[in-house]
């Protein structure tokens, strides 16, 4: 069946505006209650997030009954349609409770094999990061602008971000720094906005590891709509998560994943 | 000499308009040319950095001719009205080259003493945070709010934030891990919006070393107009710059100072 691409992104613009209203109520509450999901590292799950999640699903029962879902907060639902929305309700909760903009609502569409569209969204700045057939673009406080990723560079003049200094295991942590010290600048703490970043042109690499889904494929259809490359780090397909790579360009790709590849876990593409 | 604290601040916020003017037509301007001022660190200075200093010191020419002025890039101006204004045209240069909206415009009117006015000042995201005489609020885009640091509590349940993991030397490393490791969150990358996030009550502390007293005194009249403490890490002035301590209350204060104090270079007060 032939994609409506126009339909699709109409729908995921409505999704956003939805989460964005949802959300900003809860941004900057003081003594926002939070869950910790995991024991041995802090990882609060709010209301913002529910809501967030639930007005985005709102809209796909009431357009796009057919699309199948994955949500981080609501799990799984089936679809006929042989498309599946994935979704991060807030990506970057840590940042979130923190007062911190640089959280994000990630919205993605995909097929079996790729990632049709993809939207990162900032409420509190208003921004919006927008990858689909045919169009790149972002909006914000400056207005309307297109999205390119920067032009190829050596490691040495590269700007590379990563959200926590651990980035995930011992090896995965080392493989960071043996790649990070040969980059010309290295940042923290950004979660999904370091990839809207890329996608700008920016800076010119992210990885990041442990990541699902919905944390990536946003972010996949906004960089490759403007240019960029996203993969494991086996060179592979990031789709579902784990250890993640994002580049602007092959020559920024190709000198990162010579680094990445020995501590791969992905090795499908090795 | 008595202080006119009103047209201190009407000064005040005409500067941080003029920088705001001079600096966003550079962000996110793809090939930003920069210059390192240090070998061994990557520290652009930018021709936004000199365009937005020029601005707020034409200001001060006009309105205040009789201040002193310490300024980043330009230096020092004497004066003879005991009020010195201290500004760091960019805060987070590093920050404002990679694209990110977390750097700041920083003013500050101190006399011997003590800060009398700050100013933290986002302008992409729009975001200004003022303390000053009987003042202490934020203008941003969800509108105009007070600003009030957190309450007291325990590190444990304490989040913490420094702009690189590597704080300064070894050893300022190693203290700051011994603290954060007690906190309940640690993040970084966030320059001076850091500041800007404790005076608000989202986050507990923040903890930085080699810092310039234009990197310091803004922040300190925000925060202490909040009703938080920043100090240097032996409890001693930290208007000058170096290791600083910033904490949302005696209670967080405290606790971290007890953990970096053996680690202070200022040992004036210990």
């Amino acid at each position: 069946m032939a994609i409506d691409h126009t339909a699709l992104l109409m729908t995921a613009h409505k999704m956003a505006d939805a989460a964005r209203t949802a959300i900003l109520p809860y941004f900057r509450t003081i003594g926002l209650a939070s869950t910790s999901k995991e024991a041995e590292r802090y990882d609060p799950v709010t209301a913002a997030d529910r809501a967030s999640e639930q007005a985005m699903r709102a809209i796909l029962a009431q357009d796009r009954p057919d699309d199948a879902i994955l949500g981080e907060e609501f799990g799984t639902k089936e679809g006929t349609s042989g498309i599946t929305w994935v979704l991060d309700p807030i990506d970057g909760t840590r940042a979130f409770v923190s007062g911190t903009p640089t959280w994000g609502v990630l919205i993605a569409a995909r097929t079996t094999d790729r990632v049709i569209l993809g939207i990162i969204d900032q409420p509190y700045i208003g921004e919006r990061f927008v990858g689909a057939k045919a169009i790149a673009e972002m909006t914000g406080p400056m207005g309307t602008q297109t999205l390119a990723v920067g032009p190829a560079k050596p490691l040495s003049e590269a700007i590379i971000f990563s959200t926590f200094p651990e980035v995930g295991t011992k090896d995965e942590a080392a493989a960071f720094a043996k790649l990070a010290q040969q980059c010309k600048l290295t940042r923290y703490g950004m979660d999904c906005y370091a990839h809207a970043l890329l996608a700008a042109g920016y800076i010119d690499l992210v990885v990041e590891a442990g990541l699902q889904s919905y944390d990536v494929c946003g972010p996949i259809g906004v960089i490759e709509a403007a240019g960029g490359i996203v993969t494991s780090w086996s060179g592979g397909s990031a789709m579902d998560g784990g250890q993640v790579l994002a580049a602007a360009n092959v020559q920024q790709h190709q000198a990162a994943l010579a680094v990445l590849k020995p501590y791969a876990t992905d090795t499908s593409n090795v």
